[in-house]
């Protein structure tokens, strides 16, 4: 096996200061400055398809309705426009009736494309439907999955993924289906875990297994500055993906050449999804920030179609080699979170090994 | 059946803002502006009955001891005068002994009218007992619960409770025995209960087992403006009264008129008490909040003696019919509480059917 | 027996304002007047003869790692100077490589004298390792314990030991071993554990068993005033310690006179340590405060070696009297933080046999 050695620097940065991870005020800063003004990651396309065509997702202070309104994706404020409360929740099957959203709470009723359209006793003469639809929020799709920006302005859709779109088009990610999932929660900063995905530094020690499919400097950096970062890092001579044994347990993705199926190909997108692209399947990290201390994961592994309707098809070495790695990197997202909330914490130098994170922390600064 | 439609009005009122469910600050001052001016509903008069004669409450931030005094009911803080320990506490039979309240920590003892009478190694010189008896609290007793005032003023008592002890009257409260008690603890802002309370437009959707007993659109305002507010609901013709079947559960009170006998009665106290009049008999709810976003209820079945002593007597179907239907009232407030904590909250209008929250809301902001 | 009935005053002092309890404000001024200035105990010197010779402490904002060097003891923050990740972790055994101490994060490995002797892959021309060891903590040993302080300056640690050295002497701390120790979690405030262990006013009521070994009125002072105070409590005529049946568990210890044999005596050592010598063991709490509602509690009993070799050495009786003993007091110190939380509380009047507690309170105030 050839390592590429690439002389990285992270230019004398420093890790950030404890009161990113610790304080609520830059908590709520954050909310504003960064969640509200980026496209988040609400869910996957496919979701849609299920009776019912509509999911909830909590981002942030937000909680969302995203619905199929026949090919149309929108996404609303999940709160009535009467009381308040929330229309749809997970535990029920209220809050849709055939092809509109009631309220739990007093009936009022929804099209899926906003409007008001039943709304018990209210005095016609007053009242005046139009004014009372649901409060639709910035809603776009690409690469399958549905992306939401919670504020009224923000970064460009179409400036932001291009680059992105360009990278990873060969994955098709558009026609993958998600087989599995699992959900975390992290008692860290949600940009511990950034970090964290940023580096492989960190692989020989916490992921023997891991490093010895993908040996740690073997990785290239394709984005290096800008909120979506990544690169490459080459798979061992004798490893054809990431799972339990090295061996693939999908089908190799078709558009993919030669160097892309030695390959596994991180990106982190700033600020709720890492994409992780492997020759056969291709994992999704998504990142819900709970409070400064606390982060909720969901993790998903995407497979082609040809791979899920194969009479041998097994995800499972993958997602137990992955399932085994998040677990090594939360942990190690904890013990930074518990050092850095201590009093004998200061920023410290990172390596050129860590010049992605250096990047992160830089684009991060620039927008709170 | 026929419905009694009345023209009611909220007057173009729109619902609290989302800062009224979820803000500390707004909580505190509630505490000062509102639980220490107001009577709150402290427990049944016959919770005196018992060994001990006394019990204690937890009401906002005081913990209170309640002791019947020979004829005379008494209200103090359950706090010692020395260090401060909790003089009576849940788990123990400390606290008493005789007709005296004992100090589980250094023995001080005093007696059922405040007195210190005992406490042991104080230099008998310097110490002067009579200036550390226990700290009273306004107390008074009417339809057979006590009353306390947290504060040193607020509402007159007499002037409070005259409307209400008119409307009531015929049910004889005084008389009626505690048979069953479930506690709840809701996540949701204790307006928002008083808000549920006080309207049946959200019956047919959220109680239709209630609605089928007493149909929303049979419903009269009686009281409809300050602090005491509510009237009665018509019972469908083939009912007695609200249970699992409809049919009553105890013996008719014996001094409704018929009208009464045709009806239930609901009434809101504010800010602690939801009276529930049926024609054989009363369930009381007392809500205690616990933080902006979290509210004790205890829920209380009232019979007449007559009922108790019969051979065949089984509160059963009112307890289970009234339970079930707490728990989707339940629902519902914690899903408002989650939808106005949301981002994407804003005020709606009421309905005419909502009357009666938007005059709660006039007599709460009143206040506050 | 002989009661030594002792005239002593508190000088008309009270306790203090329920502030003092409650606050976060006040626990966060506590942090930097008292905790960071006052030398801690941060565990007995003997933990360090187990594998890896080294231990770590949680002392309110900091995670310490206290390692033995040789014959030298050392005191560092348990943070990585790269990425602030925990050092050491209780749950693990990484951290450590033979004699040094390793990052589990990215490697990062430090000697037990401070400083950084491997950091994989940092650029060895800009990066300086002796700029980036752990970072120091002051440390020092007496009474076979590790006492640190947080901060830069406070208390000098010779004039702050030197009388309690004096006095527990006999006892030759230094050479008894822990042989049983019980962790507790109150929910009270850590200054309410202190005032409850400086007085016996409280045990003819709360502790009867203990009671009838020491009668509460056969105690004395030897240190009345500043940070370290106590003294001896007689034993009655037929016990020889404190245990569940009065009879001493482990062998006399050598040094004691007549007078010291038939005593048990007790010392506070501000702010984090109990010390309770008895004819036959010593008693040590560890008082460690979690919030201004929460106090862990370390209660450690410790033999000499001659005890503990002993064929029939079973610490049981005193175990099991301290624990039940302990528990008692946990459950008064959680009442009176119920109380003093409380709108009725106001600070009351001590006796005076509450000295110890108001000078307790004085030495407190002097440092906030």
């Amino acid at each position: 096996m050839t390592q590429i050695v690439k002389k990285r620097t992270a230019g004398g940065a420093r890790t950030l200061d404890g009161r990113f991870v610790t304080s609520r005020e830059i908590f709520q800063r954050e909310k504003f400055k960064i969640f509200a003004t980026h496209w988040l990651c609400a869910g996957r396309v496919s979701e849609l398809e299920r009776p019912g065509r509509l999911f909830t997702v909590q981002l942030v202070d937000s909680n969302l309705l995203v619905v199929a309104d026949g090919d149309e994706i929108r996404c609303f404020h999940n709160v009535c426009r009467h009381r308040g409360s929330l229309l749809v929740h997970e535990d029920s099957e209220c809050g849709r009736i055939g092809s509109r959203i009631q309220c739990p709470y007093h009936a009022w009723t929804y099209s899926r494309s906003d409007e008001l359209v039943a709304a018990p006793n209210m005095e016609e003469g007053s009242f005046d439907f139009s004014e009372h639809g649901l409060k639709p929020v910035a809603c776009r799709v690409a690469l399958g999955f549905v992306w939401v920006r919670l504020g009224q302005s923000g970064v460009d859709f179409d400036d932001f993924f291009r680059p992105l779109i360009a990278q990873v088009e060969p994955w098709s990610l558009d026609d993958l289906m998600v087989v599995r999932r699992i959900e975390y929660v992290v008692r860290a900063n949600w940009k511990l875990l950034f970090q964290n995905y940023s580096e492989c530094y960190h692989c020989p020690g916490v992921h023997p297994a891991l490093n010895r499919l993908t040996p740690f400097l073997g990785s290239s950096n394709e984005l290096s500055e800008g909120p979506i970062l990544g690169g490459p890092m080459r798979l061992a001579d004798d490893c054809q993906s990431m799972s339990a044994d090295g061996c693939a347990v999908g089908k190799f993705l078709p558009g993919l050449d030669r160097q892309q199926l030695r390959s596994v190909v991180y990106y982190t997108v700033f600020p709720s999804t890492f994409i992780s692209l492997h020759p056969d399947y291709v994992l999704i990290h998504r990142i819900q920030p709970v409070s400064e201390r606390e982060t909720k994961v969901s993790c998903e592994f995407l497979f082609s179609t040809e791979s899920i309707h194969s009479n041998t098809f097994d995800p499972g070495p993958a997602v137990t080699f992955w399932d085994q790695t998040n677990l090594q990197d939360w942990q190690v997202c904890e013990l930074t979170q518990q050092g850095m909330s201590a009093d004998g914490y200061e920023p410290g130098p990172y390596s050129g090994l860590e010049s992605i994170v250096a990047a992160f922390d830089r684009y991060y600064l620039s927008q709170i």
